[in-house]
């Protein structure tokens, strides 16, 4: 059973201040109600000594590395996520540990021009809980996301997302079913 | 104008036998409906020089190149959209023409793992007509998708997924206002 757990990894993805507090410049409106239960999937992970893997953006502050349609929201004085800046901290009740691995990413997907997947496949990973379409592309053997520890826009969004996921193989396990399963 | 429509591509993706037909293995619900549609738009990007992309899934016979989620679906026998099978045809109605270009794909992302962005880069397109997400991370300047001609297992899932492109800056015309625009 160790060694399952040592072969997973969670993913905590975006749970930035520019994403989640209220006057966030890139507000994701369930971003804040799933907060509690990130914080215990966290916790959950370290006792079973899963992989802890924080994926942020983090951006320059003239916008020259995000997706031209949102570079009119970087100018001088900054915009959205930008390395250094409030906005792209976590979330109060986050916190990095040592042995921890973070990732910067640029786009929606954690894997697009990162070194993630090369990452995850030297630390012998094989399992994920959270990240979605490009780890099926990538053909990782079991991928789930836990629904009540992500969030989209809309509540709506969000059951259409997950209903996509699903029909793709995806697991969606509530936090509760997640943590009582096997232990 | 003619110089824009050189750079444009339309891209028909996974309009196949086994993802359409009612007893296709794949069945999306809405992909017959969306036939005529996807027809005419096809006809209108020729009539303008556009560049057709014709995206199109083919797997091996044993399902070794396809997500492993999807691999149980496969033997001897085959599976859905096998090269060389009828289910990886096109639809009735649509047609590769020379000129056109076909792209196999074996994941959902027609970017993923293909020579697509170096070919498109290589063509002189900067412009997408139905391609989503993996283009948006590509910065391409500008990417449409045709509401009326693309379709999802329902049309709350479909409504949701245009709803989430928009946020990220996607087009998204119907038929008729994207044959009237710009001509």
């Amino acid at each position: 059973m160790t060694d399952k757990w040592k072969k997973t990894a969670l993913f905590v993805i975006d749970m930035q201040k520019d994403f989640i507090l209220p006057d966030g410049p890139l507000l994701v409106d369930g971003g804040a109600a799933i907060i509690p239960n990130v914080i215990k999937a966290v916790e959950v992970a370290r006792e079973r000594g899963m992989l802890v893997v924080w994926v942020v953006r983090e951006h320059d502050k003239l916008g020259r590395d995000v997706e031209l349609f949102r570079r009119h929201l970087y100018s001088e004085k900054g915009g959205p996520t930008v390395k250094g800046h409030e906005g792209a901290e976590l979330v109060e009740g986050l916190e990095i540990h040592e042995g921890d691995y973070k990732l910067v990413k640029t786009r929606f997907s954690a894997f697009f021009a990162t070194h993630l997947h090369s990452t995850l496949l030297g630390a012998g990973i094989d399992s994920l809980v959270i990240v979605v379409f490009d780890a099926v592309a990538l053909n990782y053997p079991s991928v789930s996301v836990i629904v009540d520890a992500t969030a989209a826009k809309t509540p709506e969004v969000h059951d259409a997302n997950i209903f996509d996921m699903e029909n793709i193989g995806v697991a969606t396990p509530t936090l509760e079913e997640w943590c009582n399963a096997n232990c």
